[in-house]
């Protein structure tokens, strides 16, 4: 007897077919006595079909007008999963009512395309479940002061399940998704990858942002600001699976640091190829150098990661970062044009053909020796260190591309990954 | 120089390509100095599809909970439409912007599926309009009290639209349809049928109510409670056709009695298949007889069309009327369940193959005998007259269907509606 919050994902919700089983499964969790929130995503495909009808008449444009129609036609897509899922539930003889984000009402900014929440009105839902409703709210989208329909970004639907999970004290927030958990690296890689029972949310932050791409980044800062107890599981077991097997299953992410935890060091290898590499060397090393580089490429919005400057030498010092390899021509470009003569700095250098590798581990802040233990295992598979960037739980080490694939299987062997946990 | 209103049906606004065209040709309006709004259905076909979801998941229920989350569902249809639009028309270099119901606001009742608009704000449109923007209203949905989604019902957006140009005393409310205007009967049925110029709006409304499906009903209502002049007119023309010939293309339900009206005594043949006709006979002729009948017809949400009570012969009276053809035998069956024994009737008879033709025409006010001419034509042709019923400027005859499209062409003919007016 809990107020629980499901989020299904656009495959989950894929067919009518599939939304009977998600009005299924809900009318089950509701019967066991729970108070029932859900927050589904717009159909698989629906998205991308509006996205692509708005692509055939203009062009993309960064202005707010543009954005904000953008955003006016992509809601519809959830508003319409949404009632759909409320019919399928009555169907199943299931109280059940749908509300957008501006009848909620879920305040964002006004950002259009990315907006953020900044409040929830949880008076009509808390009424609906008090009266025996199931009530599903439209994930992804929300509606700024003026009144205007505004959507959170692609994945955003997380983002507002957890939101709406704070906002309601839920006692857990299931995501429902086409993988049964969170993996300790990507099985497709690593076949001997094994679930993790119960992930830290620093761990699962670092997992997110580091590629992984099981949950949004932006839904996990918020179950971490909310503490939240999220889990990921898998829609795609049977909707009348056990109730409390269902309720065990997939991955928990935890705000208590149990034993478990204590135990392993590293909980997970993430890794993405998304990323391009940037140097701008012979930098004369003065106060400001930073922001004079990295304020020209965000101005142009482009968002920065792995950040490196090496000490200096005569005077003089190297520059390093990596951006997203859509950005990286125009952010070479750029710093050719601009910063170059503007610093009197050497050369602009980078490569696009770089991936990003990184262990993570909650246990990393307990134990020494864990990244020198990550340089000796790729040194001795012959793999060359490029760029290292060190946070308290994680290591990222930048490499060749090439040698992705064997870095992650080296090190998930190496630090015990394919071991079951005790 | 003024404020115009536009609307688009849905297969205006079938595809990309025909939305660049309504984009184009609002743009042209824009550009000669109008303030425009405009009102767009759904993109034809979706709330079809939209609806045939719900019915994969849920046989149709009356309940409101359901009828409710139907409005939800079909809604996005003209929000997706309308962003959609406003994308085009930004693309053209117009400013533009879209609104919901809900964010204008369209206040309905609360009678989710056939909800009534009872008041519009023009605030914020008018702001928009001063502003230079081309103003964007979804077509079909409004917001109750409650601030729940409801729809108008099919065909609603023309009602919306003329509800709109009503509140923003708009100079004139243009319907852009697949037809080029109103003609004087079907021409698929009378190849010699002549669009016309002008109509009365009194004209109108009996033309719509009969069956001619050129404008809803309700808009028609709507136009002649508030004198909005409403122009039919297509949209399959050239955009850049010159401004002032479309401005005087199509036909204008005028509400001015001008001296071509006075002329042409009869303005159309409307004519309808979808009817059936239901005789009660013998029954006693007290008072309350029709309520008895009726009422139980209505109570089953059946509507009636003609009504015809025969003079009383031996305390005993004939009563028929037509309902709609889906409802025929749900009809007869309950008269023969209820109102026969209740009322100790002699008799429940009915045929569906029946049709309904009806000459409109202002003149008949101020001409006698067109009724008995109408008569005359159809007994010259040998079609029997089953129903006769009349008003101040219609009279419609009940027939076999078999007749129906001789009866027509007899009566367009003897009426010289293929002569062109003066």
């Amino acid at each position: 007897m809990a107020l629980i919050v499901h989020k299904y994902g656009g495959t989950s919700m894929g067919s009518t077919e599939r939304i009977r089983n998600v009005a299924k499964r809900v009318a089950k969790w509701a019967r066991a006595g729970h108070q029932m929130v859900v927050v589904p995503s717009a159909m698989s495909g629906e998205t991308n079909r509006l996205l692509a009808l708005a692509k055939e008449l203009a062009p993309a444009r960064p202005d707010d007008a543009y954005s904000r129609e953008l955003d006016a036609l992509a809601a519809t897509g959830e508003q319409a999963s949404s009632a759909l899922l409320a019919i399928a539930l009555q169907a199943e003889g299931m109280p059940a009512v749908s509300y957008a984000g501006w009848q909620v009402t879920i305040k964002t900014n006004n950002a259009y395309t990315k907006a953020r929440i900044e409040s929830i009105d949880d008076e009509r839902v808390r009424a609906d479940l008090d009266a025996g409703k199931v009530v599903i709210i439209t994930g992804f989208q929300g509606v700024d002061d003026g009144g205007n329909v505004t959507t959170l970004g692609r994945g955003g639907s997380d983002t507002s399940a957890v939101a709406i999970a704070a906002a309601l004290k839920a006692h857990e927030c299931l995501i429902y998704t086409d993988v049964d958990g969170v993996y300790t690296t990507d099985p497709r890689v690593v076949p001997e990858a094994r679930r993790l029972h119960t992930v830290s949310f620093e761990e699962m932050l670092e997992m997110a942002s580091l590629g992984s791409k099981v949950l949004q980044i932006r839904s996990v800062e918020f179950a971490g600001k909310y503490r939240v107890p999220l889990r990921v599981l898998s829609s795609f077991t049977d909707w009348d699976i056990d109730i409390n097997e269902e309720a065990s299953s997939g991955t928990l992410i935890s705000f208590e640091e149990d034993e478990h935890m204590e135990k392993a060091i590293i909980s997970g290898i993430a890794f993405s190829r998304d990323e391009a590499k940037i140097s701008v060397l012979g930098v004369p090393d003065t106060p400001g150098i930073a922001y004079q580089i990295l304020g020209t490429v965000a101005d142009a919005n482009i968002e920065v990661d792995v950040i490196i400057q090496n000490i200096s030498r005569d005077g003089k010092t190297d520059f390093s970062f990596t951006v997203n390899r859509n950005d990286y021509a125009k952010a070479v470009d750029l710093l050719k044009a601009r910063v170059l003569p503007a610093l009197g700095a050497q050369e602009v250098t980078g490569d696009a053909r770089i991936c990003k590798v990184s262990i993570v581990g909650i246990g990393m802040r307990s134990h020494v020796g864990i990244a020198s233990k990550m340089f000796r295992v790729l040194s001795e598979e012959g793999i060359n260190i490029q760029m290292i960037s060190t946070s308290e739980i994680k290591t990222s080490v930048v490499i060749d591309e090439k040698y992705m694939e064997l870095a992650v299987r080296a090190l998930h062997k190496a630090f015990d990954l394919d071991q079951p946990a005790d």
